[in-house]
């Protein structure tokens, strides 16, 4: 039998009770008129997720890493010049889809632990006037760090490119606005902020992005994420025509996870996971640790706190498993061993999750 | 709250209600070491079920439909012909994958509810001496067909092509042993004869196919499905080097469903699938109803049984559906509204969905 766990690494994080209870539901057919229903409501909850009234809003039957695949391959054409900001593992990942596209990419690189500059980025689209889209990680997993999506999707558009969103950690941890912000296209998971089990990657297109889609000279390399054969089954008002066995147990945990989040409102998760963030940070700031983040960018759900000098970060981490259950994460690339990553997201963003995580750091480094 | 149905369509079928159970267990990380020991298990599992000793035998997170791209992409590269056998919905697939890899299929079709003839396939084979792969399904979910994998795998090595084998609804429900038949790749679902959710696909590569994997001029278009850079993470041995978030509680369901399998035995399983199949068979013919496709060449975990004239076959679903909970399926393409498709597949193949089966035809033909 495998270990009950404290999620507070980068995901997965905790997944609510109900959330589980809700997958071990009896599995019914995915063309089921029963199932039809439910997936209209799932994804009405999705929209409310993403503030979107986007049609093109659906969850992918495969983790967060198929939702950037689906994006790129949708949206790419072999030549396409693409924009990427890369500052960190998951701009790093957008560039490797890109090159498998057959695109041009184009990286913009910065340090790993800030945001991407809109400034930069906006030389680099001046430079480069027939890109087609411009791509960035909204929340950079492997560092902790919030940019600005809201400024970036601005210059896209100011540029004539499609925005293509990482918000895989984003999604109900802090703002985001599909439709205020002019987002065209996102993709996200559920084993961040919303606390159900990974395995699905929701992601939102708007019209614009659609469009682009439909006037591919050449169909999307990939027909498991062709957004066009993705929606004749998703719908809404779709013709339900049969694409892939859709994950259904799956998509009951996701849905059970919407309903929580909805229920509890988004603003008010967002506050949540600030308040919960600020109660850990404190905590350890008592304890001499610091954040390896400058505080304006910050990521409330994901916590990179340096690893002092002399500390064997590894043997923390194995620690906090082998004491308290509790698991927290290394750091990726050039910041490993120098950082750990600990999460608040979701059913882990909890004043008992802060108290557990600071009693064990504690303890860890005595 | 969605209804309970009796599964006897194409799949998902019904999940044993130990493999619900074990999806609802609590989500641990995916690469803490307790889950890392997990996956080593799942994979030996695996290889009882196939019947191989590949090392390469892992799930790819996602349905069967991934899996069977995951074979296309990585085994193809642009410019390679590959033979194409189609004979129903999922040869078509196949064909359709292979023109998105930007690979030069050739299509060997045959008529939906045949098997593919081996001495057919041979003529182009040796038509086309460059062609690197035979692909080919084993058991067509769209009609109910059993092909000859074995010849087909024999033939392919004769003629110096890679086998890709198509075994959706095969595995665990007819004979299929891919190291005594010569299969280099493989891949399934977990929603048909192993009862678990749809959600994951179980693929198998040799040797060889791994080596054309390692020498290819061209990394694989999709990065999320790269065998090179999944058996990085999955092992044996591996670094377990992080690719994408395993999707944890359906690698338990699986996994859950494996051990039930195992149990049971491989043999006995094939044996109960070939049982309730005859006892369905000698109930329908008695109701006057036919088989659609030959005696040699059913798969007895998927029935296509003809329409009878005059009747509404979509009536015929939804009255089983809202009297008896029961779903079937509907035929698809060409044999739309011809035949039905009755599924006896893992925890469905029991002589009690035999028996709710008959009733349920009795009374919506009466």
């Amino acid at each position: 039998m495998l270990p009950k766990r404290v999620l507070m690494g980068p995901g997965p994080s905790d997944v609510y009770p109900e959330v589980l209870a809700a997958m071990a539901r009896p599995t019914i057919g995915h063309l089921d008129p029963a199932f039809v229903e439910f997936m209209d409501g799932l994804n009405e909850r999705l929209r409310y997720t993403f503030q979107t009234e986007n049609t093109a809003t659906l969850p992918i039957s495969a983790p967060g890493s198929a939702g950037m695949e689906c994006c790129m391959v949708n949206l790419l054409e072999p030549g396409d010049e693409v924009v990427i900001a890369v500052n960190g593992v998951f701009g790093m990942r957008l560039m490797e889809n890109a090159r498998r596209c057959g695109a041009k990419p184009v990286a913009v690189e910065f340090e790993w632990g800030t945001p991407v500059d809109p400034g930069k980025v906006e030389d680099v689209l001046k430079a480069h006037p027939d890109a087609v889209a411009l791509a960035f990680v909204h929340s950079e997993t492997s560092t902790g760090v919030r940019s600005d999506a809201e400024a970036l999707c601005k210059l896209a558009r100011q540029h004539d490119c499609l925005s293509i969103v990482d918000a895989v950690t984003t999604l109900g941890g802090i703002e985001l606005r599909v439709d205020d912000w002019g987002v065209d296209a996102i993709y996200s998971g559920t084993q961040k902020c919303l606390s159900a089990p990974p395995g699905l990657s929701p992601v939102s297109f708007n019209e614009a992005a659609m469009a682009r889609i439909q006037s591919r000279k050449t169909p999307p390399q990939s027909w498991f994420l062709d957004m066009n054969l993705l929606t004749g089954y998703w719908g809404p008002g779709a013709k339900r025509a049969y694409h892939h066995t859709a994950p259904i147990n799956s998509l009951y945990a996701l849905d059970e996870a919407l309903r929580i989040l909805q229920k509890e409102g988004i603003e008010n998760s967002w506050d949540r996971h600030a308040a919960n963030h600020q109660q850990l940070r404190a905590g350890l700031e008592a304890m001499g640790l610091e954040f390896y983040v400058e505080t304006d960018y910050r990521l409330p759900q994901l916590n990179a706190v340096k690893v002092p000098d002399g500390v064997d970060e590894a043997a923390v981490r194995s620690f906090l498993l082998n004491n308290f259950n509790l698991e927290i994460g290394a750091g990726l690339g050039p910041l490993a061993g120098k950082i750990w990553r600990i999460g608040l997201m979701g059913a882990s963003s909890t004043p008992k999750h802060v108290d557990l995580c600071l009693e064990g750091m504690k303890a860890a480094l005595a």
